[in-house]
């Protein structure tokens, strides 16, 4: 796992400086496109150009199961998790819509679904046949652990192959909120009740009874919480560590990256916890409604871009929040300036 | 202007209820796509049909001048207004960018900038060169509200013959933060310095004359302030009397409006005053970066869908949100049910 360690690429500063003087000059009071013109700045150095551009976007839905499925903390059963995965492939989920809908490639990783599945489509790259069960030992193995964190990474390879402006990642896995719960509260040091919401939708025994499992899963891991990659092997998940990889070899390879909701943050905490500066190359999506969300968007020192009360998965807030950045970038590109539209300034 | 006593259609509460049904058995958690579920089930009331869809776009920015801007309320001179109606007929306009993006169709009219213009893609409706300064006594006569009012009513006139899915308007006038401030205080009985802010970039000696010069204004109409109309007509502008015109007659006409920021939801102000029912039509875009605008929100009952720090008018923060507005059509007409996807329910 030494790539890990490949540090981030640098932004280049000399390009967001010049988008920044770019912004400065369009036919509107300075800051008035508000966060818009920040993303188109950040873009900028991100991507090496003045003026820059959202064309191609790649999304990777990395699906798993989880062993602590078994100590009921979902609202749906563990078959959903494959069931899923056939509607991602088959053209019916929100994810596959939304790829549709933005022109985005679509593809789908196996990374450990608790039964195979067999689809011309599928990017089958399994860990296993779903994790162990936190609440009773590691979630996986370290071997597990490195297929997992690679599996992500040759997903933003293909991602940076093919040319993807920006890359999202997404996942599945029954009982996922659990684990990336059980994350928030290892690096974040935040009280289990403040973090722990409804997922699919637990009803108030649920929660209490979820809430007792998570705090099994921290009693029985606490002492590795300083190490963020033991952290994500003992109560984590195969998706989360794909997206960890994912988003860890997307800031090596120079391409940015649009951070989904509440599980796919997690991967993101994990992330910026190996190497702090792979946080420059994550736009946080949205504030997701599970309630927990808040605490790892205040480490990320990021506002997201939308605030719908979106707790979906599967990468599809990042993918409703594309438009945002697409528009942030042709705004900045195509706005005439003050000078070539002859326009005066302030007084 | 009795056509303003017209009653707005009443939404299809069949078609609403038909939606919500559709939506809890679409392969997700119910509610897990938060705010853009309801989006979908409010357009499939309004537009009358269980599958919703946002097509056809009218874009009608409305430009005017303001006799208040004779007293320094603005970091632009006025102009500008001129200017930047040239600036939206060359394409070079935030608006012009985003129309252009979104397929929009953009018609830019003039309701009294104060020197005529001449273009051929400009809609010349023209109530006078600018309006009266509202700090000395009524903006505008009551034939001018009535032409201004007009002004609108025809551009959703134009829009539903068009067959238009959505209707955004939009403004250009230096000064119009001013007049919008003296409507919302008139309406909302805020104070005037909670409502008050830099507008296209105050300093903070420019906000404190802003403030008092709002000041006489509202002295000065006091007495009218229980007759919305009288207060659009006493303190408001051309172009916002036309934003009212269009959206009541939009709600008329059964034409859902995206409504954009702090200017545009003064005139929703004076026309849900006029007739409540109007609001049924209404979609708040995104909260202004205008501070003032969060207590017309709470007076219209809505939560904005972004939240961008955008405060550039022209419609613009309404354009950003189409592809929203869109994405809710696009998840709720093509996602698969669970019974078509073979996926199981909650436990």
């Amino acid at each position: 796992m030494e790539w890990l360690n490949t540090p981030a690429q640098a932004p280049n500063a000399a390009m967001s400086a010049a988008a920044r003087t770019r912004q400065a000059q369009l036919t509107k009071p300075v800051g008035a496109l508000g966060d818009l013109e920040a993303v188109a700045i950040r873009l900028a150095g991100l991507q090496g150009r003045e003026q820059p551009a959202v064309d191609k976007v790649q999304i990777s839905v990395f699906a798993a199961d989880h062993g602590v499925a078994e100590e009921g903390v979902s609202a749906f059963p563990q078959a959903v998790t494959a069931q899923m995965v056939h509607n991602f492939l088959n053209g019916g989920a929100a994810i596959s819509v939304l790829a549709r809908a933005l022109g985005a490639t679509l593809e789908i990783v196996d990374v450990g679904v608790k039964t195979p599945i067999t689809h011309p489509k599928l990017i089958s790259q399994r860990v296993g046949d779903g994790t162990a069960n936190s609440a009773l030992g590691a979630a996986m193995t370290r071997p597990q652990l490195s297929l997992a964190l690679q599996a992500g990474a040759d997903a933003a390879e293909r991602a940076h192959t093919a040319n993807a402006a920006l890359f999202i990642g997404g996942e599945m896995g029954i009982a996922n909120t659990t684990a990336a719960t059980a994350i928030y509260c290892a690096l974040l040091d935040v009280a289990i009740l403040e973090a722990t919401g409804p997922g699919t939708g637990l009803d108030r025994d649920g929660m209490v009874h979820k809430v007792n499992v998570i705090r099994r899963i921290l009693n029985q891991h606490r002492s590795h919480f300083d190490d963020p990659l033991e952290v994500l092997r003992r109560v984590g998940g195969f998706e989360i560590a794909a997206l960890t990889g994912a988003y860890i070899r997307a800031a090596q390879l120079g391409l940015p990256v649009l951070v989904d909701g509440f599980i796919s943050t997690a991967a993101a905490l994990i992330a910026i916890h190996v190497q702090a500066a792979v946080a420059d190359w994550l736009f946080l999506s949205h504030t997701s409604a599970e309630p927990g969300h808040f605490f790892a968007i205040a480490e990320l020192k990021q506002r997201p871009l939308l605030d719908l009360n979106l707790r979906l998965g599967e990468g599809s807030g990042a993918a409703i929040a594309v438009p945002l950045l697409r528009l942030a970038c042709t705004l900045h590109n195509q706005m005439a300036t003050f000078a070539e539209a002859a326009i005066a300034g302030k007084l």
